[in-house]
């Protein structure tokens, strides 16, 4: 079996240059001019002495010099780390350390936090990488060669680098190729961190698919709303959080060219997908994570009404099992264990979590979740957010669905805070559509859901800790009610 | 990098259970349904002592008995010698043999010739297969075991055994739509023999993208152009004969469903691309063999009119390069080198033959072509017939390129023959439309042709000899020449 295939975006511009590779703003970019431009940028880097085998951050915004970015990385055979901007130096120089970086390479947008990383290793402002000369470009990827590095946000100890490989990515996009389909027709909109699984990953169908990125540095849901009703994307990346910002700022369908939401990043709330099902908007509900290099499941289109709030099933190269005590059955919760050639190689230079992580060849994701009778996966929560009270489990994400549901209420997180009764209680913490007291969401909560999962709590605030994906930081809910010691 | 995935119709009938797995004459059968039965047809053969590894024969027709088994020895992990049900019984004797297969399993229409080679082998009626009691079915394939066995036609010598793996197929049908495209609303007419890549490539995709192959026994011009008319089919394999049997007996383009002919067996005479385009009908014009598990190189959809005649490019995961004197350049020809994980592992038993085809991990294909400026691939004619005459090259398919453009021609086939003063000369085998004269034919080619391409012989005849897949076969023509001495 042949591990090597051709350098995708030589190939690609090999293949189709003139296709367009890139939206951004007002602009376009061929995949001729992408491959001209991360060839220049290969040329610069290869200059400067760094060469296949590297290991080189990226601290990157979503830009198109952070595709070429990440294209000269592949072409020059670096494994990247993607770091996540919204880290502190001090976090960041953590991860640098941990994969062993031979160098930083930095968004000039970027530069405060680079002067105070570069005591520690050579950081190179972006602007700077133009190569006078075009380098030898490997004509072949290995698929075993790790392409990218990215760190887990770590909801215990220190984030782990997890490895993708080219084959990693590879293997993703095929199977979400034989799921979703695949037409030269499709753009996909990237308002999610290319420096994130959810954004690279549609870089890398971009290029494998030969079908366009449109990248938008931030996500702004009157700007998106605008592209979607224009028919300018097929397929969109989204988050609850910002699904239900697209949802708050528009009215009706989209464009009859929008194929689909591709929604993850947790469990979704319940009123969204009907929302959606109502105003003929598709939802592709998916589970994944870094470790599975993108999706694992996804709800095939045709089950996307009669199985709402499902994940879907594995892609076709995957599996999955429910690791449920005394064995796996229909709606028996356990955590969820997937396997797969998209699934990663392992964690950088962590060969007691790799143990623990890896075992006959599955991985263990550390989610809830059940199987129904037909196999479709419901995921029910990060293992990490459980709540356990009196000895009874509780989901955050059941607790937060419901409390959506009342008309007052915009956003909704749930965390579990000690008590000396019960180990923990859930808090609640609101964002307030308008003005409602404590008691009616109280009766809300009460009227649908068993005692024991009614929050003890409700607290009203401006806005959630989130992460750059949009993730709702339910940890960062219990610190926050910690400090403020209620 | 993992190398086992999910068992492939086992997954596909768990994912999208009640989805169309297949279409023949009137009748529907779902993944679920074809599982089923391949189940019981393995079960069936596991209770007869078959296992894993064991090499089977399948003297097969083109019906859903035939998908059914060709599944059931995937279940079973066995490989299918994919037989050619018009050898004659010495023929199969020899390839089964040469395989070591351990029985061959045949259609009921076959009985007669398996009469005559169940002496040499246990032969068994499919009918009989029916199993009591579902076996254990495996859970993954391994992308390295060897899943089908197909014998190349061998212009010279004795046929050899390709050995097709798990992972040639996959990635075939990886690279196939990351060219062409999938939807699930997508469905693959088969009138090519399954026995054949052709056909058989159908039906991986099928199983792969999880879209049904709409199964016709044999080739019959009405009844695929109804097919068509109405938007029943999406996507066609063709040869040049059939497309322009095709052409011949309809007017105007097909249903707005229809996205193509994938157009193959060798080069496309230039009438009939032109017709095709005049006519508003898709061709996918692509080059391809046994030994890479179908195409290799396709025209991408935007290039079907601007290189009409050309080959395209190599699919995604496939490279390709032009074995030219004094080195490759722009129009110079050569022999076709290919690259990528869907070629052959190599022909069974053949060290020497693999040693010959296989040089730098480059597959000789034996074929001649050119690529031009832009890297499109313009095939020119299959090295074995190639015709050198007073040591100038000459390539069948030109000439019959234009033979076929006079109007009073619907079939033409050239071959070289014996000549004291040339070596060779060529010779063109015509089916007439309306009768024409010789001195015409060859009036309107010496208008055309350099004079040494000219046919020296006009032989007419009512039809062409062609096998199972419809490709003209050039060197029965020489045959018949010789026979007949001329």
């Amino acid at each position: 079996m042949a591990t090597g295939m051709p350098n995708w975006l030589k190939q690609r511009a090999f293949l189709t240059p003139e296709r367009t590779a890139l939206i951004f703003e007002n602009r376009t970019w061929t995949f001729a001019k992408v491959y001209e431009e991360a060839a220049k940028r290969t040329a610069a880097l290869y200059k400067r002495g760094f060469s296949k085998g590297d290991r080189i951050g990226l601290l990157i915004r979503n830009t198109p010099e952070a595709v070429v970015l990440i294209h000269a990385m592949q072409q020059l055979g670096a494994s990247a780390i993607l770091l996540n901007s919204r880290l502190t130096a001090g976090e960041l120089v953590w991860q640098l350390k941990d994969a062993e970086a031979a160098a930083m390479i930095y968004d000039p947008a970027h530069e405060g936090i680079a002067k105070d990383i570069q005591a520690e290793l050579p950081c190179i402002e972006s602007v700077q990488l133009s190569g006078e000369e075009m380098p030898v470009i490997r004509e072949e990827f290995s698929l075993e060669d790790t392409c990218s590095i990215m760190y887990t946000s770590g909801t215990t100890g220190k984030p782990k680098g997890v490895r993708q490989t080219y084959g990693n990515h590879w293997w993703s996009a095929a199977g979400s190729a034989f799921n979703l389909g695949v037409s030269e027709r499709d753009c996909w909109i990237c308002s999610v961190p290319l420096f994130h699984i959810s954004g690279y990953s549609i870089l890398m169908r971009s290029v494998i698919y030969g079908v366009p990125i449109r990248l938008h540095e931030r996500f702004n849901e009157d700007e998106i709303n605008a592209v979607l009703k224009q028919g300018e994307g097929t397929i969109m990346s989204v988050v609850a959080a910002t699904l239900s910002r697209l949802l708050r700022s528009s009215e009706g369908s989209y464009h009859e060219n929008f194929r689909g939401m591709l929604l993850g990043g947790g469990p979704a709330p319940k009123p969204i997908l009907e929302e959606c099902a109502e105003r003929g908007i598709p939802v592709f509900q998916t589970y994944g994570m870094t470790e599975t290099s993108s999706q694992i499941a996804t709800l095939s289109p045709e089950y996307s009404l009669t199985k709402l709030g499902s994940a879907g099933k594995p892609l076709f190269p995957c599996q999955l099992r429910i690791a449920a005590e005394g064995g796996e059955a229909p709606y028996k919760e356990g955590e969820i264990l997937v396997k797969g050639p998209n699934v990663t190689v392992g964690y950088l230079n962590r060969e007691e979590a790799n143990k623990e992580a890896f075992v006959g060849g599955w991985f263990h994701t550390g989610d809830i979740g059940y199987v129904d009778e037909e196999g479709f996966l419901f995921v029910l929560d990060r293992r990490s957010d459980l709540i356990i009270s009196g000895g009874e489990n509780i989901y955050p994400a059941e607790v937060e669905s419901v409390l959506l549901d009342h008309p007052a209420v915009i956003e909704a997180g749930v965390t579990g805070v000690t008590n000396e009764k019960w180990g923990q209680v859930p808090a609640a913490f609101i964002v307030e559509k308008e003005p409602v007291e404590e008691e009616e969401l109280r009766r809300f909560c009460q009227s649908r859901l068993a005692k024991y999962k009614c929050p003890a709590y409700f607290i009203k605030v401006e806005g959630l800790p989130r992460n750059a994906s949009n993730k709702l930081l339910r940890r960062e809910l219990r610190n926050q009610f910690e400090r403020d010691t209620f």
